[in-house]
């Protein structure tokens, strides 16, 4: 088994209530890739990075079973940056700057020896570049999810719409949700989108938890009520990283097991926010993950049967 | 076994992008009596009424087993009045008009026929009508829960807190959990709040649901995703009236219990908003309301075991 990862391998500069961090790396495809390999490797990764990109964290992403050969490497640009500040609702952000560098003519190229892949999570970037990796993987993987935001519905939702036909799994905010239905209520957005072409969607709520919809069925998963999300930065590709390493372990596509992936993905989101960065995506061990697990399972069970 | 409910009884006018409401009844006592009657009788109501107060209405809580002997009828005055407008971000409204009428110059009176009570639910009124009917009670009940609002903060925070140390169980909505504690994280808000008095303190969310924490523990319940929230009127105290409902009839004040109790006060506020005011809670049977649970388990259940 082999998960292709494809995103942005990128800095940031974060302002949060709590702190301000420096440059510090980032990017979907990283979060996705430290999150997703406690479950599942090898895990094939495409992206592109600037000279300026730290060496040492493609080596330590390689430690964990992270494949870099899909990462061009572009030694004379500067990656990809973006800086932005968060405010106490977590939920929105204010972005300060953007810099695309490498980003702005990158053109995914599929190494021959990802071909066997039979899972692949396509991180947020444009549809464009979404839809070539599709096209370059000769052999439909058993199970396409992608992530994308508000800004493709404004500016590429043509070439959105095309990537939404071939996919399985679509995992986005609630607001983004209700910007690519045109649907308020979030039960209705799930009809109009299920209907764009994936089989399942994913609503993520931040602190209010994931919700999961296939034609019949819903889930509901709760965040972790916190103490403090010191930087919620990443948490969205580290839930999305989560879900995918599940389904890679598992290999196992019905509705049942999408639900524990969903609680997976949470329990990595719900790490990520501890600190900023990928700080802590880089300190949990497996018990840490077991355990939060259980936290999980303890916070939503009741017994019906008594009432 | 009985529960008193304290609350007002009253008119609303209400405006949401589905529709508009007449004048139409409601009140907090009204929706907890209405919510809590599906699981305990007889239920005690304290409250006052003018003239104008449908005879038909408190005929129709009497034959569900609601004891009106402690609701003032001031034939020559007018009922409390409120008329608010929703948008479709339900969390949120805004108060048209408001009049007092009644409630200007209300003193509860227990009573003594009441003094049997085993449970007391104060809904919100000012902390000094609740107060007040907390003296009248001679032998402590085993549970006491309030509702309050932020407006209570704003202008009797002294009275407000006297009631809390008072009381068993707080039920508030997010916004005034942060407003009464000054924190904006709702873990640290629960910290904070139960230093005040209750051991138990329940945070509604709205559409993103419910957490019950004491002092070690919390539970999250979800809320019902629904296609349309139609009226969001009375759903806190439907929600408060399931809750103490379900303490009412099994008697059984575990954290456990609690946490049943929380599912079956979001279960019959999922039935609440669906109809303008009273309408759906009037026409519910006891196996819409377990369907409605199981809907409740199934939404949330997932197996941790296997990952």
């Amino acid at each position: 088994m082999s998960l292709i990862v494809i995103g942005t391998m990128a800095f940031d500069a974060i302002e949060t209530p709590f702190g301000k961090s420096n440059r510090i790396v980032g990017g979907a495809a990283t979060y996705i890739a430290w999150s997703a390999s406690n479950f599942t490797r090898p895990i094939k990764q495409i992206s592109v990075v600037g000279g300026d990109f730290p060496m040492q964290e493609m080596k330590m992403l390689e430690a964990r079973g992270v494949i870099m050969e899909g990462v061009q490497v572009k030694p004379n640009e500067r990656s990809f940056f973006w800086s932005g500040r968060y405010h106490l609702d977590m939920n929105a952000r204010d972005t300060l700057e953007t810099q695309l560098n490498v980003l702005s003519d990158f053109e995914p190229i599929v190494p021959a020896s990802y071909q066997d892949c039979e899972f692949l999570m396509l991180g947020n970037l444009s549809p464009h570049i979404q839809l070539s990796v599709i096209k370059q993987i000769e052999k439909r993987p058993k199970l396409v999810a992608m992530d994308t935001m508000n800004f493709w519905m404004d500016t590429a939702m043509s070439d959105l719409e095309k990537v939404l036909a071939k996919i399985d799994v679509l995992i986005i905010n609630d607001s983004e949700a209700r910007q690519l239905s045109g649907q308020y209520s979030l039960v209705k957005a799930a009809k109009v989108i299920l209907k764009m072409g994936p089989e399942y969607l994913i609503i993520k709520k931040g602190e209010h938890g994931a919700l999961l919809f296939d034609e019949k069925q819903v889930f509901f998963a709760p965040a972790l009520p916190l103490e403090d999300v010191f930087d919620p930065t990443g948490a969205g590709d580290t839930f999305a990283g989560g879900f995918m390493g599940h389904i890679a372990k598992t290999k196992d596509l019905s509705f049942e097991n999408m639900k524990r992936g969903i609680i997976v993905g949470s329990a990595m989101a719900s790490f990520c926010v501890e600190k900023f960065g990928t700080t802590r995506l880089k300190e949990i061990t497996a018990s840490d993950i077991e355990e939060r697990m259980q936290r999980f399972k303890d916070l939503v069970s009741f017994d019906v049967g008594l009432v």
